[in-house]
């Protein structure tokens, strides 16, 4: 195949991922619920804003990579929620592994497993890179729920302690904006937006 | 105000960009309008995908960043046909240089002057990353419709003529993709997609 014809195939294929819905919801659009292809165009663009945050050196390009595409295994494995049950995670993670080598493999041989591997990093979140990389994706639903009146967390009956545990790579990795978060917990909690535990 | 305040006044601010829709339509959820920040998502990714066939180096951090921003004026100014009339395209520069100033002025002085002088730089389409960035945002609705029978072509009866001209920033930044678009548009035509003009 022409690589040419591979590109636009990959091209088109991600194209369903602005059909993925997530638990958040979007407050400028009526609260309609946020798909995961405007969701990674957000976090890509925290991330530029963000980038001073980060307590050592990372490499704001591949970050960004990672964020455009982190999400793209949703096409076959769907979105699930951050909240979910530790078991149905585990089920979701040979999903989304099956999903990145198809989506992945659509590409010409050498970018795809530059992608594949890429993907790799930012799920196992052992470099600067890829926990500055998961931060964002994990913060910015603090920032939106906060903004929306607890949003999907009220919804959802999430508690404290999940959210806090869910964004520790900040703890680290960007530790101003971990502190911010134990602020807004703490408002959210008062609010009733989060559960107190 | 505090730096962190201002960046996050910001990130939820271009949350508004999920709300604004454009003319072309999603194909894989029901043939929705897209919206220009799932837009942003796709080109960016465009970029990575197609950087290898830009005619002379471009730096793909500072085009992704110029592909994330370019739209976020649509916000205030709303977005504009890409075959509008003439009167009209110059009526909507206006919006959006003031809706420019607005947006990134949420941000700390020097990173909301660096992302409008970013900006600027892509809407005067003189250095290679400009021009290499805006084939990129001209480039994939001619993939979307060619997948979706037409889509916005057809629906808004656009012109041959109409979509080489948009697109003419190929021909010297990226002259394989060029070649590639004159021979979809003679398809298009063939299929009464596009009009034969």
């Amino acid at each position: 195949m022409h690589p040419l014809t591979a590109q636009i195939t990959f091209m088109l294929e991600i194209d369903k991922l602005k059909a993925v819905y997530r638990k958040t919801v979007v407050q400028a659009d009526n609260n309609r619920h946020e798909n995961s292809a405007e969701h990674s165009w957000h976090i890509a663009l925290l991330a530029q804003v963000m980038a001073d945050y980060a307590s050592e050196p990372v490499d704001i390009l591949r970050v960004t990579k990672m964020l455009l595409i982190h999400d793209i295994v949703e096409i076959d494995a769907g979105d699930l929620f951050a909240f979910a049950e530790e078991h149905d995670h585990q089920a979701q993670e040979q999903k989304e592994l099956d999903a990145a080598n198809r989506i992945f493999g659509l590409l010409p041989e050498q970018s795809g497993q530059d992608m594949l591997s890429l993907w790799l990093e930012f799920e196992q979140a052992q470099s600067a890179d890829a926990q500055f990389a998961k931060a964002m994706d994990r913060v910015l639903p603090v920032l939106q729920n906060m903004s929306n009146h607890g949003g999907s967390w009220k919804t959802n009956k999430v508690k404290k302690s999940q959210v806090l545990k869910r964004n520790t790579y900040l703890q680290t990795i960007a530790p101003k904006l971990w502190d911010y978060v134990i602020e807004q917990v703490d408002i959210a909690v008062n609010n009733a937006w989060l559960v107190d535990d």
